[in-house]
């Protein structure tokens, strides 16, 4: 049994202490290997709880944005792209998992294509990444219907495919804007969650009223089928609209119904305002979405970025409320994950992550590189570099 | 006379070539020393066009901000902390143009606070760290009414003081906002500029209609004073209003009478849209605001983060358009402080830095250390080091 104690650490930013960690987890005493933290703050590890690990172009050439202004058209040259390029999912999804793990997240939740142009090469690249970086960082796989489903024969039944061969998340996408057909998609979506006893998390771009209705007709299907706790809706823009009265309605509803959010807090559009989810009891995860893909170039995979981004997009600035955006890229993204034994408490599995900073608020505001990560008591990154290469 | 060779550099993203460096200008030629360049971009330093280098509070222990949600908070709040910490405004600007250097900044403007509770204070540490790091970085300074001048009897003596002992440009702050007396306020603004013969750069905050009011009284005096290229509006969230038939209005006379604008790109404010001010010909620069002071924890000086924020705000993805984020942050700020002989070009003054990244949309996503910055054809940053020890 592998034993280390972390000399002279703050979790959350506490008094300095000593943490104990025997077989993988917090424990109340240990011998074995001291690692002196010299004062640092420990957290839980980071959580991306959205991303797109098959799609990122990290390791290759750059390239060159030309891309249309319009939603399909970078549907469609990513689709294309893809092909131009030879973008094998399992490389570039091992990629991106290593660059965030050296930036201190332990665990993903990762949509990932599925299409009748590429099939399941997705999933299945992903997954075996998954198995490779067993014990480095977790991956969970969101079967995503990125081209649609409704109007591409055979995608709900490749989603099927994908569910029976190892991914763990019914995907689903704006039922309206992109799928045209709210109720032939949102069923299909639901259908398949039944099926396979599996969690749904649906990209909802749409904004205003039109992400209303879709909203709402998310959150009937979610009573009808008993599917309370189980369902995330990511980047719920609607959520951002003026009309703070509708707005309040919806937020009730997903209360009531135990709907979570998943937001990336982008600066050019609408975006849920967490304080107010966070008021409601609504579970709040944060993501990067994509990294450095054919939608655009920016992106790194950092968490304590992406909390910074939150912070900044709802202009979050007493500390209180940095911890909050702090919070939404940790201890959130667990509770949506429902990962068990997540934290720094005795008993909870140690994965966690030495911050820079003499404060939580300081640790998100600096980003500095992360002095260290561990994943079940293993050290996986150190000052910013993990222990593995990269293909 | 020193001279250098920069060998194997890519100006702006071009081929790689070779650069001569001779008496702090380039040149068409030169001999002396050879630095090797790797191939790597280089661009003319990076411009700070709005910053508050008195106000930072680097270097200093972690500062809890519990300050309330209302602008007045933080303005009386800032006011009375300056005391309790006995912040220095020249340690202080130090420590942040440092910093800048760091990033590769080569110039800044900013603004100074001058109130009737600190008088010239803050204007003297900025013009002693100015002289200070002479051969360094650049320092402009306006001299800012942050606690307002109409209800605070004695302000504009001050101002008139500040500009006389030697800030460069005239400040102003939300006419209606905080002024409540847009008439007065603005009269006194422009009067001042007339005196001392300097230009003018206005926080302008207020939104929609109240912004564009104040706004068109700004262009009013500019036509009135003939100051048309001498008047810099900061902030400017009116433009981002949602009625862009009257935006649209305002933009044309901002056009008309070349007055500028300085934008920090904010996630939680609308916010000036940087290609229809490109488009229409008028001068847009960037700036970081304030950095990790009382009125938030964020920020690092970096103006390659800021392009990012530009384009983050703006939904500048294709590599052409993070270009203009870029332009903003180098030659746009050049270009409202009238710098003399900026940009690559022979007889340019050698500020310029070394950046990573294949391309200039890579630079701004990776925001890498900067691997050298130069003054005047002087090292003065290698690595994301400056060669000079902050205070
Ligand atoms: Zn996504
Ligand atoms: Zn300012």
């Amino acid at each position: 049994m592998i034993m280390t104690i972390l000399k002279n650490v703050r979790p959350m930013g506490a008094t300095a202490t000593d943490l104990y960690i025997a077989d993988g987890k917090f424990a109340d005493s240990a011998d074995g290997d001291t690692i002196d933290c010299g004062g640092r703050i420990l957290i839980p590890g980071l959580v991306e709880a959205h991303t797109h690990l098959d799609k990122s172009l990290l390791g290759l050439p750059w390239y060159r944005n030309e891309v249309g202004p319009r939603l399909i058209d970078k549907i469609t040259n990513e689709r294309e792209v893809k092909v131009s390029l030879g973008l094998d999912p399992q490389v570039q999804s091992e990629r991106q998992a290593i660059q965030s793990m050296a930036y201190g997240t332990t665990q993903i939740r990762s949509h990932v294509d599925v299409d009748t142009h590429h099939g399941l090469a997705g999933i299945e690249g992903v997954m075996a990444t998954r198995e490779k970086l067993k014990g480095y960082v977790d991956i969970e796989i969101v079967a995503f219907p990125q081209s649609s489903m409704m109007p591409r024969p055979g995608t709900v039944e490749l989603m099927d495919e994908a569910l029976a061969l190892g991914a763990d998340i019914v995907g689903g996408i704006d039922p309206c804007g992109i799928e045209r057909d709210p109720k032939g998609h949102l069923d299909a979506v639901f259908r398949l969650a039944e099926k396979h006893g599996k969690p749904i998390d649906i990209h909802l771009h749409e904004r205003d009223a039109m992400g209303g209705f879709s909203m709402e007709e998310i959150i009937a299907r979610t009573i009808a089928h008993g599917m309370q706790g189980k369902v995330t809706i990511s980047h719920a823009f609607c959520l951002g609209a003026p009309d703070r009265d509708y707005v309040a309605g919806l937020q009730e509803q997903l209360a009531e119904n135990r709907i979570h959010i998943a937001t990336t807090a982008p600066a050019s559009a609408p975006a849920p305002r967490v304080k107010e989810l966070a008021e409601l009891g609504i579970l709040t995860c944060g993501g990067n979405d994509g990294i450095r893909d054919t939608w655009g170039p920016y992106g790194n995979g950092d968490m304590l970025e992406r909390a910074m981004f939150i912070g900044l997009r709802n202009n979050l600035r007493r500390d209180d409320e940095v911890e909050l955006a702090l919070d939404i890229c940790t201890y959130g993204g667990a509770k949506v994950m429902e990962t068990e034994g997540y934290g720094l408490e005795i008993g909870c599995h140690a994965d966690c992550v030495l911050v820079e900073g003499e404060t939580l608020a300081e640790a998100v505001a600096l980003r500095a590189p992360r002095k260290m990560v561990m994943k079940a008591g293993k050290i996986v990154a150190q000052d910013g570099k993990a222990v593995i290469k990269a293909p």
